[in-house]
């Protein structure tokens, strides 16, 4: 048989799984439900499970296999241990080694789900055919991860790529669930979107479009109604930019990457978006004319599985 | 004779150069003027007829020597390529490959040399025994070098460590010479540091140590004068620390290092200053209890001579 590899996304609701063949095609996906019982105890048994009868399934035997990349939804340290993942309950844990010794010692490679989604999106998503790579995740909050020379910037504390977090705001008042005040997610979120349009709308009686959803916008109703013009809607996706802007001219005057990939839902905004944030970046970028491209993300919810198994192939140093 | 690299440093004024062997011990250390004539075009065949000589002088033939390792002042693209270098007045130059080709051929590595500096920390200065290591220069301005996994974060345009015009000043009203306002350097840099002296001391009529400088006022006096306990200074260190601070949470939320690396002519304010700006860092980054070291760097001047070398060994996967 041909050689495979298996890319793994652990979320808090499902875990995708996906084989790989060594040209990145992806031969078969599927996903199991996250059992959360007892702080998700037996998810990496389930996983186990899973991968064992797939690959029967599908004729492949362990054997076949190089290697499996799994991505978890919370901090990773570089001896791969997780300390905590609020997500799934986790305390304590070392998932790989776990799931490698569930499956005959295969090699399991591991990382924030952020930071494989980003690898994912490199090897063949929005960023094909780049190494120095930062993915942007627009979504409940702001992730992100960071690629250089091909590989995940892990970090050695766990918060490489948690661009989410970055101090932007100077006057935000509310707290951030990470305790701090003025965080990128505050902002360029959905819910940081939402609530900035909020705000907006209760500031003054400007009329908008807005208005007819009252207590009900969502970050699509607000990206939609900038499309269109709408003024207050404009004001808030220009802030939204702004700070995206900024947070980028911060990445860029660390690793400078070739390219910034924007994925997650607030992304289906499309060149709309990226237009504005391109232009806010210059504002704060002057010192070259050279600048990165700033890309959608294409693969999705796909971007985890597809890290994942890259993840394996950069591990056992396979033509890919 | 035993195997040895070379590595140089090319400033505004002089060339300091240094010899060392695969320990890592500076063997010989040399430097020579800056010839900035003609738009500084002999500097490297002065750099070439200057390493011959002083082979020549220790024994050394060129065989004996691994290869170079050149930083220059000023943003280096992958390919070897400096578009323009602002203090030499180079413009259009491959300055790796030309020295290479007066050198019979010897394999020349290349590169910022803020970024060059800051592998001579992490190789034998204040970050040894680190692979994740930021260094931030207080001088004239502010320069940084990234390095990741022992290696330099190039970057893709030249602006990689160039964390002297991150955006953190949300209300400057002058300009940097970038053409930005609000960056790190307005601040940070011995200059920032005097010209926000003035302007607090200009605001009200508090008493002050530093109003006996009147006009001349240095970095070194207002450090000094916070030391002692003078509010005025305090309020300019602290708000100088605040914004390091929050330069270094940008920093820790894209590669989270090990260790962040405070050197140039500020940075002699010691242990003080170090203090300062953690307890700064503390609250802008609260995502993980675990945090990067802070250390001074200990190299001085030489830094880059060490990282030269540095980067020759990497080249030359030479065990060092």
């Amino acid at each position: 048989m041909e050689n495979i590899c298996i890319g793994i996304d652990i979320g808090g609701t499902t875990v995708k799984m996906g084989i790989f063949n060594t040209s990145g095609k992806l031969v078969k996906k599927w996903a199991i439900g996250t059992s959360k019982e007892n702080n998700s105890a037996s998810v990496i048994s389930d996983i186990a499970s899973s991968v064992q009868e797939v690959l029967h399934e599908q004729s492949y035997t362990l054997n076949d296999c190089l290697g499996i990349g799994l991505g978890v939804p919370g901090p990773v340290l570089p001896s791969g241990y997780v300390e905590v993942c609020v997500n799934l309950g986790w305390k304590d844990r070392y998932p790989a080694r776990e799931l490698s010794q569930m499956l005959s010692g295969i090699p399991v490679g591991l990382g924030n789900d952020a930071n494989i989604a980003a690898l994912g999106e490199m090897w063949q998503g929005g960023a094909k055919g780049f190494g120095d790579v930062v993915l942007i995740t627009l979504g409940t909050g702001v992730g992100g991860g960071v690629i250089i020379d091909g590989k995940i910037a892990e970090g050695r504390h766990g918060i490489a790529g948690e661009i989410g977090h970055m101090h932007v705001i100077n006057d935000e008042n509310e707290y951030c669930n990470c305790g701090c005040r003025g965080c990128l997610e505050q902002i360029a979120s959905a819910t940081g979107i939402v609530r900035e349009a909020k705000r907006v709308l209760a500031a003054d009686t400007m009329p908008s479009l807005l208005r007819k959803h009252k207590e009900h916008i969502s970050a699509k109703d607000v990206l939609d109604c900038a499309k269109e013009g709408d003024a207050a809607a404009l004001k808030v996706i220009k802030k939204v930019c702004r700070y995206l802007g900024i947070a980028m001219s911060h990445i860029a005057y660390t690793v400078d990457p070739d390219v910034f990939v924007i994925g997650g839902g607030v992304s289906k905004a499309g060149e709309f978006l990226l237009k504005m944030i391109e232009n806010e970046y210059e504002k704060y970028v002057k010192l070259s004319k050279a600048k990165p491209r700033t890309v959608l993300a294409t693969l999705g919810n796909d971007a985890g599985i597809y890290g994942g198994a890259k993840l394996v192939f950069n591990m056992a140093s396979v033509q890919s």
